[in-house]
């Protein structure tokens, strides 16, 4: 099999910036959520943010780069403009060790999305992002031998959002199973699950066999106020659902257990962004080598401790050293 | 007066990764130096580079958002082009309080500088700098009123690289001493002294009020071999000289005194970029406020210990809380 895991996603240059609770409550952010926001509000935003760095970013890219580094073959799908933040992308993601599938953009489209991430002093991140070349991410996109070639198609919530890639989507998901693979999906944010619950349940039901969710997603797609009823009503619905808790760690069904397996520890949690995609990664580099649910779960949670250390959302040491 | 510092230097994004040595050894890189390159060697060179992160760079660009965090008031001259990196520039030395004076550059000339940055294990900074819209500074760029507005005119002997701005560097010297303010200059590298040590010694000797200089920059300089005689040598050609020594801490020679200032202790060193712009803030902030040179020099110290405590060469925290 040439990969381990084949992710499609939203291509986005994260625009970090550490902030106050404050700042968030004054320009009406939806504080630990991802919000779209169009080019103006963009441009307003980033002038009114402090100092910030620049990290490739994007849900399903991250988990990309995080099985590259614990070892794993991965490529990944994603839409950037022929752009300096589109290079920086590109760059970023073959550095990672991860083949980049993206065709081109046209060079008179919009230009390569970027995320502008703020941090309050408790770690939380608050995402406002700009969809830009992303919209242009289409079925033609997939070709159907990639994910023929792949253990685990893997896609993220957040592609529901641009209007052509939820047929990529759904081509990605049939060219892998019909070959047999396996399928994986993050639910991404509870807005972005109440903005497409009825199409989200119905790829869940057709084409997923591993399903992530965090535990507000969780509760938004199961339309319950309690994780227990959560669980009890996602069981059976996907082969593996793990959720994510944060500090509480996670949850994993499989068709006849339940494992809860705890967070890792991490001396000083700076920055959560990427720390579910991270969690991903290592839970799907353990999937793809037989593990058992509870040592993916444990594959997950060392690479999210490692993610959550430092500002930005992608591993800064290799994973594979944590082995 | 309306600013305390107003700086002149090449606007540049830092592109910032962490490397090997063997790395270093294998691409042919002088080690801890500052090497230009061209368009196609800086593509190139970002090929093989690992995973990046970005962030707004440029010594004195760094010096003056140093100043501002300390809470000087700051202004800032230099070129970038209408373009992503260019705003990434323009968003960030304005967030960080700095009033950018930069005229916008021609849309149909080179993108903006970026400085290939390579970080070894011992901290230890390898730079590629790529001058692009640099080398559109040019004279037309120095408003004398502003220069006649600062207390301290302050600038890079980068600034010797592009063919136009040297001109412009004798432009801003003139207009602030002929408003009877005080010029700073900062010898920038060793390589960039030997390109240029003539007419580096020109401008002291007609312009410099306050003389910046790590020590091998010091011996470029005054060709010499040891730095005792270098100290001796220098001593006298501007009102004050500021000699840094890494580890060792600085020295600053004024007419009559001489005072030895130990570095301010760090707990780990992670990535040495942005030590000399640094001092130089802490230095130039004390200066106008009447420090001793002593006093000037210890707030130099505090300011780079801050700055090699993390990737980047700009404060992550508000100096001003530190003092």
């Amino acid at each position: 099999m040439k990969y381990d895991v084949i992710g499609v996603g939203n291509a986005i240059v994260d625009v970090i910036s550490p902030t106050s609770d404050a700042f968030i409550l004054e320009h009406g952010l939806s504080k630990g959520a991802m919000t779209l926001i169009d080019a103006r509000r963009a441009h307003e935003l980033y002038a009114k943010m402090g100092v910030a760095r620049e990290t490739s970013g994007g849900s399903v890219a991250n988990t990309c780069a995080g099985i590259a580094s614990l070892g794993g073959q991965a490529a990944y799908v994603g839409r950037v403009a022929q752009d300096q933040l589109g290079e920086v992308f590109g760059h970023d993601i073959r550095a990672a060790g991860v083949d980049f599938l993206g065709s081109p953009a046209d060079a008179s489209g919009p230009p390569t999305a970027r995320c502008l991430i703020l941090v309050t002093p408790d770690a939380q991140r608050t995402m406002n992002t700009y969809l830009g070349a992303c919209v242009e991410l289409s079925p033609e996109d997939i070709k159907p031998e990639d994910f023929a070639q792949a253990r685990v198609t893997y896609l993220e919530g957040y592609l529901w959002d641009p209007p052509l890639a939820q047929e990529a989507m759904r081509k990605a998901a049939r060219a892998a199973r019909s070959a047999g693979r396996k399928v994986a999906l993050t639910l991404s944010d509870a807005f972005c699950v109440t903005r497409h619950r009825d199409s989200f349940e119905q790829l869940i039901d057709e084409h997923v066999d591993l399903l992530f969710a965090n535990e507000s997603e969780l509760l938004a797609l199961t339309q319950t106020a309690h994780f227990e009823d959560a669980i009890t009503r996602i069981r059976g619905r996907a082969e593996w659902v793990a959720v994510t808790r944060g500090a509480l760690g996670s949850v994993v069904l499989s068709s006849d257990a339940r494992a809860d397996v705890p967070a890792a520890p991490v001396a000083r949690i700076v920055d959560t962004t990427g720390a579910g995609d991270l969690y991903a990664a290592g839970f799907l580099f353990g999937y793809t080598r037989g593990c058992s649910p509870e040592e993916c779960a444990r594959l997950g949670a060392l690479a999210a401790a490692e993610v959550i250390s430092h500002y930005g959302a992608r591993p800064e040491i290799r994973l594979g050293s944590l082995l």
